[in-house]
């Protein structure tokens, strides 16, 4: 069975079981069409190089993930992270990828003042804009669940992070992340508003027994709870018609089997719950 | 050292240590004036019973923890909840308690439509309305944290809760629980909205180690990175001057320790953090 056309998968849902080039050649065999890669992986082979190995297999670069922390408050460390993230759209302008994931970090260490950390992160991202621009690069902001604002990131509803969208203009959108939204009681409206602002949808499953914060146990689609194929037409009503990506971090279950196994099981549920537009 | 004229705790937080008689005597041995129950113990004490021991021991009953789920979608279950919070309301009344706890439960077994639940959980409480009002008995909806949807409470923000209860209008109000809401970038406004209908403040706090999403590792007020003398300041802004409670529930330490010294420890806190009124 070949991958559905609307298919795509976050390099992070078989990170145990392939490194990078690995990935890409896998991914290539199973006829997926795009992905989102870790900045790290790239950037370790080599941007130029990775951007030959994605493209000679045929496949599509969607996000790179992602942005080194916008919320530091030591001025030594907001100068970096501003370079660290020029570095990083420069290598999402390489790969020819939708966009560069802004996942803006947590409270630094020791502070308890969240909105200063929300204006740090909004000013950070601003001086981003116009480097952005004239490098053809879109930065896509992506809210995480409000049980990582400690430590992940201090978007925590979409809603928040379509404001600062609306607020900054083009290039700036959004990751509607399922698992990381579904919960939010204005995720309708908030779809809604951000027509023409959603660069990407990504898909796993909150499962009733999810125990862990960290996001590493998440359940395969149709497994959990998440009313995927509602949150799909929400975004597609919201003029949304890109790839539905798996992003599945998985510790104690898919990052342990084998990863043909994985993409056929993702492959078979897609088809299930969005479709295949083949 | 004796508590704080507005200090209040949830019997939960000594819940490993004491039991219902006991957990009375040893916080009014400690100078504490008010408290939530567990409901559970209540009522195997007998309510009549408990409401002697509690007043005899000087205290006065904040909330009664909690109510039957109000998500329920069968209609023998949803009469058998309503039939159990009207029980509970009677509780909450021979306890001339501040209010009932709503905690309004998760997702039913097998479903995937949390509007549906939401409209059922309305709906559950707006027929509680007419009997807590002839009761006396007020109803504190508890907004709990996003990453317990599935399987604890459908209300994820105060936002959401608030419109409830400005719809259902008197005996119907919010309590803001530090740990579940700090997170929500609607705070500050909803606060202030909610302004005379806000029935409690409980403290505990969210540290940087939290890595479960049972909320049973919950930090001492000051341990963690809420901001919870600003939060205090939004809810006194809001109208309301009565106790800070906290509820710390916390498996593998506070629970753990001897009383005395947990009490000990919460008193010096709760100075330091929100003052002392005596």
């Amino acid at each position: 069975m070949t991958a559905p056309a609307n298919f795509a998968i976050h390099q992070g849902t078989l990170e145990r079981q392939w490194a990078f080039a690995e990935c890409i050649d896998g991914l290539a065999r199973h006829g997926v069409r795009a992905l989102t890669v870790r900045r790290g992986d790239v950037e370790e082979y080599g941007a130029d190089a990775a951007a030959r190995l994605i493209s000679d297999a045929g496949l599509q670069v969607l996000g790179v993930s992602r942005c080194a922390s916008l919320t530091e408050s030591e001025p030594a460390r907001i100068s970096a992270n501003h370079d660290e993230n020029l570095r990083a759209l420069e290598v999402t302008a390489k790969l020819g990828a939708s966009h560069l994931a802004m996942i803006c970090g947590g409270l630094p260490e020791g502070s308890r003042d969240l909105p200063g950390a929300r204006a740090r992160a909004r000013d950070a991202l601003e001086r981003l804009v116009p480097e952005a621009r004239s490098m053809g690069v879109r930065m896509g902001l992506e809210p995480i669940h409000p049980m990582r604002v400690a430590t992940g990131c201090i978007w925590s509803t979409l809603a928040m992070a379509d404001a600062i969208c609306a607020d900054l203009g083009e290039g700036v959108g959004i990751i509607v992340d399922a698992y990381h939204v579904w919960w939010d009681p204005r995720l309708d409206e908030t779809l809604a508003a951000a027509a023409g602002r959603i660069y990407s949808f990504q898909v796993s499953d909150w499962l009733h027994t999810t125990g862990s914060v960290t996001g590493d146990d998440r359940g395969m689609p149709g497994d959990g709870v998440i009313d995927l194929r509602r949150m799909y037409d929400g975004v597609r009503a919201a003029g949304y018609d890109g790839f539905v990506e798996l992003e599945l971090f998985s510790a104690d279950n898919w990052w342990t089997r084998d990863p043909d196994e994985v993409l056929e099981t993702a492959f078979a549920r897609h088809r299930d719950i969005f479709g295949d537009p083949r």
